[in-house]
Parts: C-alpha cells; sequence; structure tokens
C-alpha cells in the first residue's frame, strides 16, 4: 500500500455532501440531478479538490495538516450569487416603508427616490468610503456562504463615478476571497442631468463609459436596466453592440416590470444571462431556451416590493432552461445578501426542490458568469469554495428559514470562516 | 453633585434606542408609538433595567462594573415569541418537499404525516433527547435575539408523553435563561389510537391530562388546535372549561384553516390570546376587540404551507386589536426560529411598520402571556432582556432580510451572547 499522500486540508465528519456536477448549466430535469453522498469528505490542496469520497478511503488516502470536523453537518460547494449590486453608500429603509403605505417602486422613483437616490449617494461618496463599505458586506456574503458574487456598477452614471465604483471592485478583489465578477452598469437608469435626454446619455455610455471601462479591463460583462421606464429595445441593441464588440459578455435586466421583449432580445444578442423575468412571455422563454441564456431568478425581490408577478421558473424549467437564483442584493428593491434564504424561497415560490434550488445557486450561477470550469460544484480540479452547514442533510437548505446555518466557509482551499453559536450541542436530525 | 452609582452594566455606544411603553398591549394607532432615543444609553444592574436616556446622561450618574459598547448599533428589548413548539424529535423536510410537489398540508395529514409524524417521534424519544434537543434549540432562539418564547407541548398526546414535555420545558427553564412559558396543548390532534374517538380523547384530556398537569403546576395555560379536522367548538368549550377551573389561561389556535368562529369563542372564553386567524370573519374580530384578546400572528406560515389565506392583520389593527408577532416555530408548518425573519414578513405581508412590528414581536407578545409588567420594553424596573442589532436604526429591522443582525444579547442583565462576524468594519448608515 502506498504511503499516504500529505495535503492541505482533510474535511470530515460530515453527514452528507451534496454537489452538482459537471462544468454547463444543468436544466430540465438534469436541475435536480445531484450527487450525494452520505458521509463524503473532501481532500484539498493548494486551493484546490483534490478528491472528493468516502469518508473512510479519503483519510486512508491522505495525511492532512489540516483536519475539519464537520460534526454532522451537509458539505456543499460556495454559493455563488450572480446578480448583486453591492457598491453604494445609504441605505433606503424610508421607501421600504413607503411602500408599506402603499407607494409603488415606479412612484418612488418617479419622485426622485429609487435608483436616483443611490446615485447621489455614491456620487458624494469616496473611494475609501465605497471600498470601506463593500469590504463590511463582502464580509457577510462570506459569513453566509457566498465565496463568489457578480458585482454591478451603476450607482455612478457619470465616467468618473462608474470607474470609481469598479475600480472599487477591482480593489475588493485584490483584498479579499470572495470573488467579485465585475458587470459595468451604466446603463442603470438616465441621470438627473440627462432628463428627457436618454439618447445623449446612451451616447455617453457608449463613446466615452464602455471604450475606458474597457480599454482598462474593469468590467467582464455589460449589463442594461431594459425597462419602459429606462431604456427600450433599441437602446439596449445600441449599447450591446458597442459592449461586444470591445469585448465585454452581455447580461441583462429583462422582463421585470413590463414584458417589453428583453428576454427575446438576450437571446438573439447572446447574452450570458436575462435577469428578473418576472413578466416574459412564453415566446421569451422559447428563445432563451434556444438560444441556452441562463435566466437569473430573483425570488426574493417581488415579495420585497409587494408586487403580485413572479417569474414563470417551472415553466422555464420545462422548456429545458437552468435558472440560476440570486439575491439581487441592493438598497433599494431587496436588501439581502443570504444565498440559504434566496433558495428558500426559490422552493417556496417556484416550487422547485431543495436539489435544485442547490444547483442553481452554485453550478447555473458559475455558468452564467462564465466559470463553470471553475467553480459552483465538489469536484476534483475545481477550486475549493466549499461550505459546511449546520443541517443534517441538504433538504434542510430550503426547509429551515431565517438562521444563518453557515457553519464553516472554506475559500480557495482556505478555512475562513467558522460562526459560533451552534458549535456545540447535539444535531437536529 | 452626587458621587456615580455602581451598577453591573452600562450599554453606551448606541446609534438609538428603540422600544414600545408600558405594560398593556397596544393596538390601533398605539401600536406603532414607540419611544426613539438617539444615542440612546442603558444602565441596568440586579438583572434589571435601572434607568434609560441619553447617553452623556448615564455616562455621568453611573459608575459600571462592564460597559457594553453596542458601536453604532440598535437597542431593542428581547423578542418574546408568543407561540411556539419547541419540544419534538426529528424534522420533517420531506413533508416540505411533498408541498413541493403539490400536496397539501390536510393531505399529508391524513396520510400519517403532519403532526402525528412528529407525535411518534417523541413517545420513542427519552426524556433526556428531548432536553438535549429544546436546549440547543433555546441557544438558536437566543442568538437570534429572542429571550422569551412561548412553549407548548402536544407532540405526545398521552398522559405520560405530555408530562415528558413539561418537565423538559421545566427542566431547560433551570438551566437557561431563555424564559419558557410553558403551554399544554393535549388537544394538538386526535392522536392515531384514538382515531374515530375523539369524544373519548376530549374525556382523557379533561379527566387525567389537565388535573395531573394542573396539580404539578406544569404549565400556565391550555391550548387547542379548533380546527374542522381536530376539535370542533363545543370540545374546544369542554376542555377550556376545565382548563380555566384548574387555573390555567387560554390560548387558542383559531380559524387557521377554516372560519369555524374560533375568533368569537376565544373571545367568550377570555382566552389571553386567539392564534393564526387567516380565516377569521369581520364578526370574530369584533369579538376579539370588545373582549381584549392578543391576536397571535404568524405571517411566515401561510408562505411555508403555500396556502394563499393569509391574517387580515390590518383590518384587526383598524378594529383597535394589539396583535403579536410570532414565528409559530415547529417542523412541520414552519420551522423558523427567527424574530427578525418574523417581524420582517409582517411587514412585508401585512404591511405593519417597522414600529409596529417591534412593538407585536415585545410588548405585546409579553402581554399575550401575562409578562407585560415584566417584559417587553426597555423601561426602568423592567427585567433586563435587550438586544444590540447591527443596524443604525429600528426600521432596519424589518428592512433587511436574511442576516442575523442580533450582535449582542443582554438576558436578565447579564451579557450572553456576543455574535462574531460583524463585529469589526464600518457600519450600514
Amino acid at each position: 500500500m502506498a504511503a499516504p499522500e500529505t495535503i492541505d486540508l482533510l474535511v470530515v465528519g460530515a453527514a452528507e455532501l451534496a454537489t452538482p456536477t459537471g462544468v454547463r448549466p444543468r436544466g430540465g430535469a438534469e436541475l435536480g440531478a445531484i450527487q450525494v453522498v452520505a458521509r463524503g469528505a473532501l481532500a484539498i490542496h493548494a486551493g484546490r479538490i483534490l478528491a472528493v469520497g468516502a469518508e473512510p478511503e479519503l483519510v486512508q488516502r491522505f495525511k492532512a495538516l489540516r483536519v475539519l470536523d464537520a460534526r454532522g453537518g451537509t458539505l456543499v460547494p460556495g454559493f455563488v450569487d450572480a446578480h448583486t449590486h453591492p457598491v453604494f453608500a445609504g441605505t433606503r429603509e424610508e421607501e421600504f416603508e413607503l411602500r408599506t403605505r402603499g407607494q409603488t417602486y415606479l412612484e418612488i422613483a418617479q419622485a426622485g427616490g429609487g435608483i436616483l437616490s443611490s446615485v447621489r449617494g455614491v456620487r458624494a461618496a469616496t473611494r475609501e468610503q465605497l471600498l470601506e463599505l463593500l469590504l463590511l458586506r463582502l464580509e457577510r456574503f462570506l459569513a453566509l456562504g457566498t465565496t463568489t458574487i457578480e458585482a454591478k456598477s451603476g450607482y455612478g452614471l457619470t465616467l468618473e463615478d462608474e470607474l470609481k465604483c469598479l475600480e472599487v471592485i477591482a480593489e475588493a478583489n485584490r483584498r479579499q476571497v470572495v470573488e467579485c465578477v465585475p458587470t459595468f452598469l451604466g446603463a442603470h437608469d438616465v441621470p438627473a442631468e440627462y432628463k428627457g435626454q436618454r439618447a445623449a446619455y446612451v451616447e455617453l455610455v457608449c463613446e466615452e463609459m464602455l471604450p475606458r471601462v474597457a480599454e482598462r479591463g474593469l468590467a467582464r460583462y455589460c449589463d442594461a436596466f431594459t425597462e419602459a421606464h429606462t431604456f427600450d429595445l433599441a437602446d439596449t441593441r445600441r449599447l450591446f453592440a458597442r459592449a461586444r464588440e470591445l469585448g465585454l459578455g452581455l447580461r441583462m435586466h429583462a422582463d421585470q416590470l413590463t414584458d417589453l421583449g428583453g428576454a427575446e432580445l438576450a437571446a438573439e444578442l447572446g447574452a450570458a444571462s436575462a435577469d428578473h423575468l418576472e413578466h416574459v412571455s412564453p415566446r421569451g422563454i422559447q428563445a432563451l431556451a434556444r438560444a441556452g441564456v441562463v435566466p437569473v431568478l430573483c425570488p426574493v425581490v417581488p415579495l420585497f416590493l409587494r408586487q403580485e408577478r413572479e417569474a414563470p421558473a417551472r415553466r422555464m424549467i420545462e422548456a429545458g432552461l437552468a435558472p440560476a437564483l440570486s439575491t439581487d442584493f441592493n438598497p433599494g428593491s431587496c436588501y439581502l445578501q443570504s444565498m440559504p434564504e434566496a433558495l428558500a424561497w426559490g422552493a417556496l415560490r417556484y416550487r422547485l426542490s431543495a436539489a435544485e434550488c442547490l444547483t442553481a445557486g452554485t453550478l447555473n450561477a458559475a455558468c452564467s458568469l462564465g466559470r463553470g470550469h471553475e467553480l459552483g460544484t465538489l469536484e476534483s480540479g475545481k477550486r475549493a469554495d466549499v461550505i459546511v452547514l449546520d443541517h443534517p442533510n441538504h433538504k434542510h437548505l430550503v426547509y429551515e428559514l431565517g438562521r444563518n446555518a453557515v457553519r464553516a466557509v472554506i475559500a480557495r482551499g482556505r478555512v475562513v470562516v467558522v460562526n459560533g453559536p451552534s458549535e456545540r450541542g447535539p444535531r437536529d436530525a
């Protein structure tokens, strides 16, 4: 028998290891086809997963410098949150109360609240202030088990302020372990100084912002809020043509508040993702399916905004689509950083199984960010982003609400978070 | 100037202190009339609140053995969860998945799942196992800021097993700081061995269980699941007459699944609370208002069960009622221990303001348990159950979802929980 190989980290003591598999988005009947290993263990070395398997086998095969005891918990891949707006200064709890009293999202926006109120906050903030706030939020993401986020700009809306936001995201990537995939969202809204001059603002985004963003390598994707009150299909077509020309991938806020045909356009242009989709038409679903676009669904947003219409997730899955689930973390329409919470509401509102939610919050989300070869599953060769959940099995991930059950987080092969209060004592089983 | 008085604990550094006031339930327009003190501080001694006021004044007046720095957070009273079923063994995530696939609560119950599956679990568990599980759950309640719960039996349904559950609650009260107000719920369901013999089971509850429970002082309240498929109004009337005779207060699962007239009966019998009330009629609301019964509302339950009908909370408030908000923590219809989450969904689904939710989750809940003179507000003389929230103001309590923002918990005057990950760094403001 060969002498045991010495590795950095061995994760043992889990009741279950649950993971999707592969490097491509899983849709249709495949969405819930995860791998579940009872008493599964993980061998980790040099930041990578070296082996996944039954605990006795791995214990025999490897000698580890560090052993992490999962204490009867469940191992899943680190969450990938494919739609967040994490660079802002100032929260918007007042708007939340206005909605409680009956005002709508659009009424608040038209009165100068909404996105434009966050734009005022970001413009007034220094780079250092924005960085400090972003780092705090990344720490919270990590404590909730999220190891990768898509991070949008979009509260600057001038060349200078959009660059400031993207530079802050780049700096955060250098400072901590949560990977931020940067998206330029200059077309988030028309800023106040361009009121009534949308075409001129689109021109500014296309001819000044996009080239500078691309030239400096500050974004991997370009996004647009394609909606009746912001940018129409023609605007989006122009923006996205320019973005593609400059080498950026495409994501789109599509059919969130009205059925504008955003999904069809996202499909036509080969976008990586079409996001929200509460009002997507059957034709839009078919178009997304044919083009292999990942729908990024945000189940808590309509609840937070008190809007009745929810994304037709099951119809999308029946059409073969491979949805991602996301928080849409932002200060206006969803002040939520927790992927477990997003997954649970995906189960509750869309009738997704726990396994389907897990795939949607890891592999599919990673694929929508072009990172499926590297992230989103627990398989040998992938980056070792792993969570230990204080749950006896993966079904608890959506069954239990409102508690942070993330007991430990491994990011890039290192144990970076160990949450306290539930470390001792017996376990629900 | 007098020399400063020496006290146990001073809480300083808060951005805000927010609390309802008084010792009686606050309803109607009074529900949201909380007291908000900017930079409020607290002086605590011998387990009691000694003074509440502006920080400079308290710092000058008192010399403290320990100072807790709230670091820009918000101080609120410890949460009081007025409706929980915390004594069970075995979780029911499989039923959650069955509902995802379209089965209803009643279909699952009629197939031997539901309450009766937890009854099998409790009967098979030893006292020690149940205690260990309850202590773990109480630790989680505390970490989420809940310092008092109402704790029901009701998964035993034999004399012996109901006593076992109530004894476990009594033992938990001796072992840790979360106060458990015990409620006897022998009339939770008709157990399998009495199938088709409901009258005989009611007889058993009235003539054997209730007298023993009362004689041993194991419960302060008696509850009944008054519903079309369990106990009707006549059963409930008989049970509650006996309970009152034996000195127990009354709580009732009323009008949750159908409008059976439970609210009217709760009012007629002078119950302390009528709980759920999704199907309460206008007449039921009027009856509760006239009798001063506290409606205990559980906003997450219909969402968790995927039932459309929600309690008409605003109509109750307009009628002058003083609602409490609760988790209904239990393994079948709401696997949720977090009061912040219950309050947020109260805001989202019932259109309650943050201030209204705070009163409903503290003072009104305490009053429904007969503990309004002692708990539920931050006022001098009350027991020092206090939470430090990682929030710049109380409005964030309902605005932010999915993160445990409880930074520290003071129970009976002692700092018992300090949650880790957000201790450092700047704050959202």
